[in-house]
């Protein structure tokens, strides 16, 4: 396996398009065409939020009637369509039959993908015009342009790409992918669009990318807030004509899978709305991985370790009471705290917590840490095996800038 | 009943002092007493979080022993000897058996509140020099000093008082509160301290407090952390000597003790860090009463919906994705929304949302109610009966300053 590349230099079998057709107002890309010149299979995992925008539940019956027959994903930027009701789920309908109609393809091969504000409806004729316009740009490297185009308050396209060679052949996975806010535990709350050209069948691709999803997107934090139109979907066109079969190949597959989806979901957090530093943050020792995931998420979302991170400023003891409060039965004077200074760091670093109190370290050395762009925690709860990691970012005085004038 | 006062005239049978002795950096207040001239019955509600503060665990034992003994409450604030070990008990030991000495009371009678930085030791000599200046200081309307002792990063002090006119005569309810940072769902964290000179038994002091605190102080929202340290704690000297029992008049005393409760937890919000904008959510037509508060706390504590109320903008997506991830099965195309001007607005107001989707409401005049200082905000489900109604504030700009640099 090769490393992950944040560029996509093509996927066989693909022609991709983002065009700027006016949705929105600051006249930047909006729609992206994603286009495969034969059948894929296709898997999808979405939002669990209760409120669904009209095109994630387009896609969820499209992918039960039609998962082996999908052509093309179409994107746009700007407006949700969510909670805009029946006129919502005619308007994602009607992209779909536009868009099969400019590929020559049918309206149940068409998935559909929305992001922006809700509660707006699409603008459908400049919405069609846009997909016309994509439709006669299509090339097989346009993939920064369809990065660009699915952005919303993100501040540079995520794309990652990599080569796997599996026991039966070399296959490419690439897929773009934007977040920014409403990053939130439960399928991180953002859009992620994969291919590749190997062949796998719908139901090994739908559980290939639920487990994929599960250690990657489901593991970052921005802010804890869920959208209504989180969405990864992933399409096998087949092309490479290299079989996935369950077995050693799809063990290599499933490497570079969660390869692309790992590096594209820690770039969602790198950029996560007015982020100024990078938590890679470690729960061990926990009962079971629910438990770890569990104290995890609620340290990552606490606003006040994430302000404490944004100043700075080692408050050990927020980290601390937030595992105390998330639900999970825990013993205060077993708890141990590490900070390390990077990314990803193995080593475990200054311990600042044993026994559920302060060890005697210098305020200094802990300062030191924070200094870092990057930082690593590792919280053990002293109770048992299993651990979690999880990605997240600091809440800055930008992210209240950002998101208290979204709209206006 | 009387109106709830924001300022304490006296309690029968207490007297009271707020000394600077040196914990905090500020030289502001940071020592507070709270005497009874005889035993008292006495009831408390504490944090649930995992991770309790030495005095959260010292005061549960001392009223599973001596809960018609109590003589004394101490506050410090400035250091909230949480995650301190033995040494932690050890000094809230030591601080009880410091205020027993000078107040001529065992040391089972004294419980015993901090708050502040976590992770430090108490300074127990400074501590000790504050209880004997605040012993010598003890005096029947020392409540403002008390209220000032107490706080951390409140900007102001916080007391509530009414007189109760119970089928057995006349009482006096009255209370301090401190909270600003960390005020979160179950038992909103701060630290409150009631006092009457009813006469009460612990066991229905205890039921009456939870059912006030149910109400209250665990409805309100600030940045949804939950401290180590939160503590209620309810002491009835029975000087008045006014029976309350079950019936009339424990009636009219449990909607004093609500009233005294909740001015003081909306005061709390009012107060919280950085706040512009009050807001109280209400959610009607839930299947439950334990639905209806899962889906307002969820939110309240929102960072998308808090920064888009501090930016007012009626951005009301937003609320109902919070609603939607919720955890609790609600049917999106129910949903209505409702926003009216001022603090308890009994009147609907202006309609945002029906079926889910937008009404045609004009955006000025959402803007002009979200122009003003308190909002009230009515989410129906449209499943049932049952309605909770938290009160939570926005998430500014300045909430991010103070919690980025608070210990530094």
């Amino acid at each position: 396996m090769t490393d992950v590349q944040a560029t996509i230099g093509g996927v066989s079998g693909f022609k991709v398009a983002g065009v700027a057709c006016g949705i929105k107002r600051s006249g930047k890309r909006d729609l992206a065409l994603i286009a495969s010149e034969g059948p894929c299979t296709a898997a999808g995992v979405f939002t669990t939020n209760r409120v669904k925008a009209a095109p994630v539940l387009f896609d969820q019956a499209q992918l039960a009637k039609n998962a082996a027959g999908i052509r093309a994903v179409v994107t746009n930027s700007g407006v949700a369509n969510a909670c805009t009701g029946a006129q919502g789920m005619a308007d994602a309908e009607a992209t779909a039959v536009s868009t099969a109609k400019v590929l020559g393809c049918a309206p149940q091969d068409v998935l559909v993908l929305s992001t922006g504000v809700i509660g707006v409806p699409l603008p459908m004729d400049t919405l069609k015009r846009g997909i016309a316009a994509a439709a006669a740009a299509l090339q097989p490297d346009g993939w920064a342009d369809v990065a660009q185009a699915i952005m919303t308050t993100d501040t540079r396209p995520k794309l990652a790409a990599i080569r796997v060679e599996t026991a039966s052949g070399m296959v490419t996975i690439a897929g773009v992918a934007k977040g920014s806010g409403m990053i939130a535990p439960n399928m991180a709350t953002m859009l992620a669009v994969i291919v590749t050209d190997a062949v796998l069948d719908a139901p090994l691709l739908q559980e290939s990318l639920r487990a994929a999803n599960g250690v990657s997107f489901n593991q970052i934090v921005v802010d804890g807030d869920m959208s209504t139109n989180d969405t990864v979907l992933l399409l096998a066109n087949g092309v490479s004509g290299v079989q996935v079969t369950a077995g050693e190949s799809l063990a290599a597959f499933q490497d570079g899978l969660t390869a692309v989806c790992t590096a594209l979901a820690k770039d969602i957090v790198k950029d996560g709305e007015g982020m100024t530093r990078f938590i890679t943050l470690r729960v061990t020792g926990a009962p079971d991985a629910d438990a770890a995931r569990q104290v995890a998420m609620t340290i990552a979302t606490s606003p006040l370790v994430k302000t404490a991170f944004y100043g700075g400023d080692a408050n050990w003891g927020r980290i601390l009471a937030a595992a105390g409060r998330a639900g999970v039965p825990l013993e205060a004077d077993r708890l141990a705290l590490w900070f390390a200074p990077g990314e990803d760091n193995p080593a475990d670093g200054l311990q600042l917590v044993a026994g559920g109190a302060p060890t005697d370290y210098r305020e200094e050395d802990a300062a030191a840490i924070m200094a870092e762009g990057a930082v690593s925690v590792r919280l053990d709860l002293g109770l048992g095996d299993a651990a979690s990691t999880v990605w997240t970012c600091d809440l800055s005085h930008e992210y209240v800038t950002i998101n208290g004038h979204y709209r206006t």
